[in-house]
């Protein structure tokens, strides 16, 4: 049984994902005074491992604490890594990853950071994305979409938003 | 006075407006089978001015009637031209156009066709945008926001969600 793969991510209007330098300072824009989460720690309880790139992980590496707890967490880069919380490292398509972790019992797999996500759609891979769009347009950035990703249908399972004027879109591929 | 200029287009989840040719074949899966508009004719009953580019002009002609009756229409073009129903022709910027529909007494323009939606958002003039997301990746088309487009901030006026699963976003600039 191969998990589902699960997409999480805020874009802007105008589908950019960080802005040209990878910055996510425009984020501050729907954070919440309110303390809300936007459904991120239900998010995370549901998940069983996380896929993500070495640039994004490179990031998370920065933050104060280490975000992934408890999770199997797989990092795609073929350069040196040393491990800081058990975090293993693969390389190449993401469908055999997939198949191993679902083999070792991963029910949910988070997908994140650009290239990642647009490997596991490239792969027809993604089951499900939370998308949720931020009421800005950046003018420039990292693309969610990159041109070239195969055309697929989803279905619109649920849709909120916020005081903030975040809109959050659960689609699953149809 | 200057009208309110206003934006209401179907988007595709990654950002297209219409297939590399101008299809617009993808909006079927959005067709209600209810009869339903998607507030299209209410949206139509509120604005007293087209403005729009030539190539949309074009393929709106071939429809088996004309949208626009009772509506002030301005073509974008610089090409030979015949009115049919009364539109007027212009080009250039369109913030003397806005300014002279204004001291016309129109009070909200409809701006419509992917080219003059982004030379609305390059001079800074759009108002409000209806985004009607429609749940599909295209993979390839027509960008609603090119890269370039100035980075504006939006207020979300309302968001609603259709049993199709097109989400219907309503956003004035901030």
């Amino acid at each position: 049984m191969t998990p589902r793969v699960s997409v999480y991510i805020a874009v802007s209007l105008d589908n950019y994902i960080a802005r040209d330098d990878g910055a996510l300072d425009w984020l501050a824009d729907v954070q919440d005074a309110g303390g809300g989460d936007y459904g991120y720690a239900a998010f995370m309880e549901s998940i069983d491992a996380v896929v993500l790139g070495r640039e994004t992980y490179d990031a998370v590496r920065t933050f104060d604490t280490w975000p992934f707890t408890g999770k199997h967490v797989v990092v795609l880069t073929n350069r040196a890594f040393t491990p800081a919380f058990g975090e293993s490292t693969y390389a190449g398509a993401l469908a055999p990853l997939m198949q191993q972790l679902g083999e070792e019992g991963v029910a949910r797999v988070y997908l994140d950071g650009g290239a990642t996500i647009r490997q596991g759609l490239d792969e027809s891979l993604v089951d499900d994305m939370t998308l949720s769009i931020v009421p800005i347009l950046l003018g420039t950035g990292r693309p969610l979409f990159a041109r070239g990703v195969p055309s697929t249908h989803w279905t619109l399972l649920h849709a909120e938003s916020f005081p903030t004027g975040l809109v959050q879109l659960h689609y699953q591929r149809s």
